[in-house]
């Protein structure tokens, strides 16, 4: 266990788990976290973290980490580092990730959040919404998530933001029922990439660009950005996540928002692509870390 | 003009504007901004302001002003101490409070936002919302309006939050086409005091506290509070304004948001009442303008 508690430059093992891969990394920079980039395929906890722990145990610099940042896939509890009771991962209900960083730091030095923030957290310190003082990253991929980050921190309450799960307005055409197990048509319900799969049988990815899904698409990412501009009015949103790869779809939300809303009076919020790719969830992690070494 | 810059007990001269009343005030705290409080007719501007400077010139202690806040109606512009162009208010329409607030003290020491960020902020320093890290006022009058403060602080983005033009779900036996004149049927089209009397003919206060209305209105709030606990996720929520007088009302909000999200895995956010009463919006302008005395 390490004793460079005061370090300038921290050295922060980062953990990016996500419900199909972990990403983990090692180091003191943004630049060496993306160099030191290695996935494992995410399976059952046992397997998965013992797979974690042995890359780390490997890796020359162990003894000289300061912090470890987890960046998790929720939902999460507000207690401990837990995944909550309630997660869809059912294999991962309850599990704690504590007794793993534990091996590395002490309790003090683990930095831990939902992949979303620590992603809207990193975009904000590095990325695309750097020098904003309001900013909102949303990530639609198999489930719809988001965070703010509020003068330089994120935004916590009593638990994360749980953004998908807003009950939007309906588009007057579409009668699909919803995939959300819980609330049925809530955002994520309509418009994540499961939602999209199971009302068209195949998944966004074999769907032409001009195939009426991508309507519906812009219909409810575009009510969403309204939402989040009337209630936070951020200076920018990124919208990420692997539907977001869909070419058009970015723009085709940020013109309806621009048309319905903004020519109304919503707010003219920037509307922008993630701009690290896919280490922001990784850098997030590094974010968090980084930041209870600074402690 | 003072020049008792660096007071340690700053002396705060408060304007709480608002669409049928203004209130205006003097003193150092909130005990004495309170006894203090002097309430002004709305009329058009010139009228009006005239009668808001005899009453300052008046007081015996204008010439210690060290600092003046302003909470006023909305919407505003992002640039100087000025009423929205778009505002519905017509006469008030690009109105600019500055000329008026630098009679009595300078520039920089005019602490200006709207009414409901102010109320929320008094809140979370002397009412409800206090030892909240995350907390968001929504008032429903006349129109409807929200603030969210975190850690200490009014959150501020690209301009203040319209939470009152948040696109709700439709209750599905609702055909009403409301009365939001920019929106139709935003949350403020739905439920507001305004939409209310549209909906039914009468004023809210002459509808029986069993009338059809409130169970449309406890529908659209309870899913006005989801919406902000899934984007925010608040320890606490305050409903304030007008027509959260109704007998039942707040209760009954309170019951269908549990009902229908919390046992789905929405937060358990405490929905309260405001507890500075009618002086919260003149409390947010002495936090306004102490602010700014502090700097």
């Amino acid at each position: 266990m390490s004793t460079r508690a005061t370090s300038i430059t921290p050295r922060v093992a980062c953990i990016e788990a996500g419900g199909t891969k972990m990403v983990v990394s090692i180091g003191t920079t943004v630049a060496e976290i993306r160099d030191n980039r290695h996935v494992i395929t995410t399976r059952d906890p046992s397997a998965t973290t013992r797979e974690i722990q042995e890359w780390f145990a490997s890796q020359n610099t162990v003894g000289d980490i300061d912090a470890m940042g987890i960046a998790s896939f929720g939902p999460l509890d507000n207690v401990d580092c837990r995944i909550s009771a309630f997660s869809p991962k059912v294999e991962w209900r309850g599990w704690d990730w504590l007794p793993l960083a534990s091996e590395f730091v002490p309790r003090d030095r683990v930095g831990f959040d939902t992949d979303t923030n620590g992603a809207a957290w990193a975009e904000s310190l590095w990325g695309a919404t750097a020098s904003s003082a309001v900013s909102v990253y949303l990530t639609v991929g198999t489930g719809i998530g988001g965070g703010i980050i509020s003068s330089g921190e994120i935004l916590r309450g009593l638990t994360h933001s749980e953004m998908g799960h807003v009950m939007v307005r309906r588009h007057p055409e579409d009668s699909f029922a919803g995939a959300c197990p819980v609330h049925g048509d809530c955002l994520e319900g309509l418009a994540s990439g499961t939602a999209i799969e199971k009302r068209w049988g195949v998944p966004g990815t074999q769907l032409a660009p001009d195939h009426a899904a991508w309507v519906f698409e812009s219909f409810y990412l575009s009510e969403m950005l309204a939402t989040v501009a009337a209630i936070v009015a951020p200076e920018r949103v990124i919208l990420g996540g692997g539907v977001m790869d869909v070419p058009g779809l970015r723009e085709e939300s940020r013109r309806r928002y621009r048309e319905a809303f903004v020519t109304s009076g919503h707010p003219a919020i920037e509307i922008l692509a993630p701009a690290l790719g896919h280490d922001s969830g990784l850098l997030g992690a590094f974010a968090l870390g980084r930041a209870r070494a600074q402690r």
